[in-house]
C-alpha cells in the first residue's frame, strides 16, 4: 500500500504490503423470505471462500448499515463468524449508512495492509424486506441527520430529489437525460444472474413510471432488497497462492461531508466522492483516463450523474448528456454499473459496496461482461456523506 | 507493530510502527437528558484532541452498538466528524455490541499501523437513556442470539445470571466472593469525577439488593447510561511531538465466539477472552504477571471474577476469592477497575471499552490512581461473544 499523500507519512509506507483480491462471492439479490440475514451472509461467505480456495480466513469485517433496526439483531461479527464455522477469529462490524459496504471493504485492506491480519473476509450483508416494526423507508432515514432532516419528514427519496431539481437548474439538464442511467443499468442487469430485475426498460417507461418524490419518478430510484457479497482479501506477495487472477487493490479510500445536504455550499458535487477519489487516484497513481470501467452509486439517477462528474469522466453539468449518448453502455466510452448497478442488481444497503467491487474483480479478471485493465467503484453513504472509492487494477 | 504470532504471517510485519496514545478524553457517565449523542460524543473527541494538543486528525473511528435503536441515528462516522469540525477526513463506525469501544480501538491501531493514517481520534459512544421507542433492555438483547436466545425472552442478565450459577455450581463459589467485585468498582469511582455512581457501597447491601435474575442482584448489574470517550493515537515515532508521556500500544487482539450461550461446551470461561488475551500477550511479549493494573469488563459481579481467571491472573475458579481477599484493591496485588469500572464509571455500551483504555492510560502515564508500567483493558460484547484484549506500556 503506497503512502497516502498529503497527511504527513513519516514511516513505514514503502515496506507496505499491496493488497489483493483473490476470492468473491454473492447471494442474488431479492426478496428471499425463506433466509435470514445470517443465511445469506454465510451463503456469500462461503462463497467467497470457496472461489478462492480458502477454507479458513483470520478476520471477517462486516459490512451493514442496521441490522439492528432491520433484523432486531447486532453483533454480526460474531454471528457470521459464528454460522460461517470460522472459529475463534477477528470479527467485527463496519457501519458507514449505504456505504457500509465500501467502507467495509476499505477497513479489511487495512486489516492486511497493517500486518495485522493475512487473510481476511470483507461481507457485506442487508436484510432488508421483511422487517417487523418500522417501514425501511424509516430505517434509511437514520441515515440522514435524525435532528434536523428526517425529523421533519423528508426521507431519502426527497433528499436527492431537492438534489436532482438544483442540478436541473444550474445546468439546464433534461429530465430525459438523466433517466438514460437507470435504462442502462437495466440493460445491464439481464445478463448478471445475481441481479434483482433481470429486464430491460424502455427511457419511456422510466419517465412515465410513478412520482416518488418530484422529479424522482420509481423507475429512477433503486429497491428496498435482501443480498450479501463476500470478498478475499490477502498480500499481493500472498495472492498467488490463491489465484492466477489476483486483482490489486490499487487506491482505496473513504471520505465524509456534512451528514446534512442544508449543510453544503454545492448539494450538485459530492465533496466527499471528490476528495475519496482524489485521494484514490493519487494512491494508484492513475487518472480518470486509464479506468475502463466505473460502478457508480445510481440508487438514484440522479447520484449516476454526479457520480460521473465527481470521479472525473466528465466536467459538471455534463454526466447526463454523457451517458444519454450511450457512452457510459457496454462498449461505449466507460461502461457503468456493468451488472446492473444500484438500480437493477439492487441495493441491499451494507451489502452494495461490496458487490460492486465483486463486479469490479470479474471485469479484471477477464471474466466479466467487460475486458478492464483499471476500474473503478463508487459507494455513497447518506445523501453523499460517506463516499468509498475504490481503484483495482491487474496484477502486471 | 510486531507480528501475530500463528497465522502464517510472511511479511511486512517487522517494519511495522508501533502506535502510541498521545491524547485521551471523556465526558461524565450518567443520564445527561439535556444532551444528544452527538453533542457528548463532539465534547469528548475536543477533549482528547485538546489533550494531544493537535487540532486536527485525519481519521475518525467510532465506537458504538445500536444508536440506530436507541436514537434512530446511523452514520455516526459523518455526524461526529461533521459536527467536531474535522472536515473531509475518513470516519466511520465500528460494532462489536458492547465490546465496540475495544473493537473500535483496535481498528484505529490498524489504521494507524497500516500507514494509511497518521492521526487518528477513537471516539466511543452511546445514549441509552432517553430512548422514545423500544427499551433499553430489549435494544441491548440485540447483541444475543436473536433467533435462538432472545426470542425465548431471555435478556442479557437472564444470561449472565445463568453463567454465574453454573460457575458457582462448578467451583464452589460463594455468592458474597462474587459480591466483593462491585465493591471494589464502587470504592475506586468516588475520587473519578467522570463516574456515575461515586459512593461506597457495602458487601451486605449488595447482596441484599433487589435479585434481578437470580442469582443476580441489582447492585450487581451495570447501569443504562450515556457517555462517550475518546482517544487520540499516532505512530511511537512521532509521539513525542505530541506529549512527553506516550504510551505505547504493546498488545491489540480481538477475538470471537459463538453468539449463542447455549453452543459452547464451557460457559465459565470465555474461549474469546483466552484467545485474545493470548494474541495480546504475545504481541506485547508479556504475561499477566508484567500487568500492574487491570480493567476488567464487569459489567455483571461474575464478569469480573472469570475475567481475573481468563486473563490468566488467577487459576479457574479461584477468580472470586482473589477478589474478596482484596488482592483487587488500590495497593492490593493487582489493582482492578479503577476508576469505578463498568459497575460504579457506568457502562455506555459502545463507549465502555474506550473509558477503560482511557483510564488505564492515566494509570500509565502515572496520573492514575495506580503506578503502573504495563496494564490490560479487557471489553466484552455479548456474552463473551466478542471480546477485546489491549495491553498498553510506557514508552521506556
Amino acid at each position: 500500500m503506497p503512502c497516502m499523500p498529503g497527511i504527513g507519512k513519516k514511516s513505514g509506507c514503502d515496506e507496505m504490503n499491496d493488497v489483493a483480491i483473490v476470492g468473491i462471492g454473492c447471494t442474488p439479490v431479492g426478496e428471499p423470505w425463506n433466509k435470514s440475514l445470517r443465511e445469506i451472509a454465510v451463503e456469500s461467505t462461503w462463497a467467497a471462500m470457496n472461489d478462492a480456495g480458502v477454507n479458513e480466513v483470520d478476520g471477517l469485517v462486516v459490512g451493514n448499515m442496521s441490522s439492528g433496526n432491520f433484523v432486531d439483531q447486532e453483533s454480526l461479527g460474531s454471528l457470521i463468524a459464528d454460522y460461517a464455522g470460522l472459529g475463534n477469529i477477528t470479527a467485527f462490524k463496519v457501519e458507514g449508512a449505504c456505504g457500509s459496504g465500501g467502507v467495509a471493504f476499505r477497513t479489511g485492506v487495512m486489516a492486511v495492509a497493517s500486518g495485522m491480519h493475512d487473510v481476511v473476509c470483507v461481507t457485506g450483508v442487508e436484510k432488508m424486506t421483511d422487517v417487523v416494526g418500522d417501514s425501511a423507508t424509516k430505517i434509511l432515514a437514520n441515515a440522514s441527520d435524525r435532528e434536523y432532516e428526517a425529523v421533519h419528514g423528508v426521507t431519502f427519496v426527497g433528499l436527492n430529489a431537492m438534489v436532482m431539481r438544483r442540478y436541473m437548474h444550474d445546468y439546464n439538464a433534461r429530465r430525459e437525460d438523466i433517466c438514460s442511467i437507470p435504462v442502462n443499468s437495466h440493460k445491464n442487469a439481464v445478463h448478471n444472474k445475481n441481479a434483482m430485475f433481470r429486464r430491460e426498460i424502455s427511457l419511456d417507461s422510466v419517465i412515465n413510471s410513478p412520482m416518488v418524490a418530484d422529479p424522482l419518478s420509481l423507475m429512477e430510484c433503486a429497491p428496498i432488497c435482501d443480498g450479501a457479497a463476500s470478498i478475499i482479501l490477502t498480500t499481493r506477495e500472498r495472492a498467488k497462492e490463491f489465484t492466477d487472477t489476483p486483482i490489486i487493490v490499487k487506491g482505496s479510500a473513504v471520505k465524509v461531508d456534512t451528514i446534512g445536504v442544508h449543510d453544503r455550499k454545492n448539494v450538485t458535487s459530492m465533496t466527499a466522492t471528490v476528495e475519496a477519489a482524489k485521494e484514490a487516484y493519487n494512491m494508484a497513481k492513475l487518472t480518470p483516463k486509464d479506468m475502463d470501467t466505473a460502478e457508480l452509486h445510481d440508487a438514484f439517477s440522479i447520484m449516476g450523474v454526479i457520480g460521473l462528474e465527481d470521479l472525473g469522466f466528465v466536467r459538471h453539468g455534463k454526466g447526463a448528456h454523457f451517458a444519454a449518448e450511450g457512452q457510459i453502455g457496454i462498449g461505449g466510452k466507460l461502461p457503468c454499473c456493468t451488472y446492473g448497478g444500484l438500480k437493477a442488481r439492487g441495493h441491499p444497503v451494507g451489502a452494495t459496496g461490496v458487490y460492486q467491487i465483486l463486479e469490479l474483480t470479474k471485469n479484471l479478471r477477464g471474466e466479466g461482461v467487460v475486458d478492464a485493465q483499471n476500474g473503478i467503484a463508487q459507494n455513497i453513504g447518506g445523501t453523499g456523506s460517506t463516499v468509498s472509492v475504490t481503484i483495482l487494477g491487474r496484477d502486471i
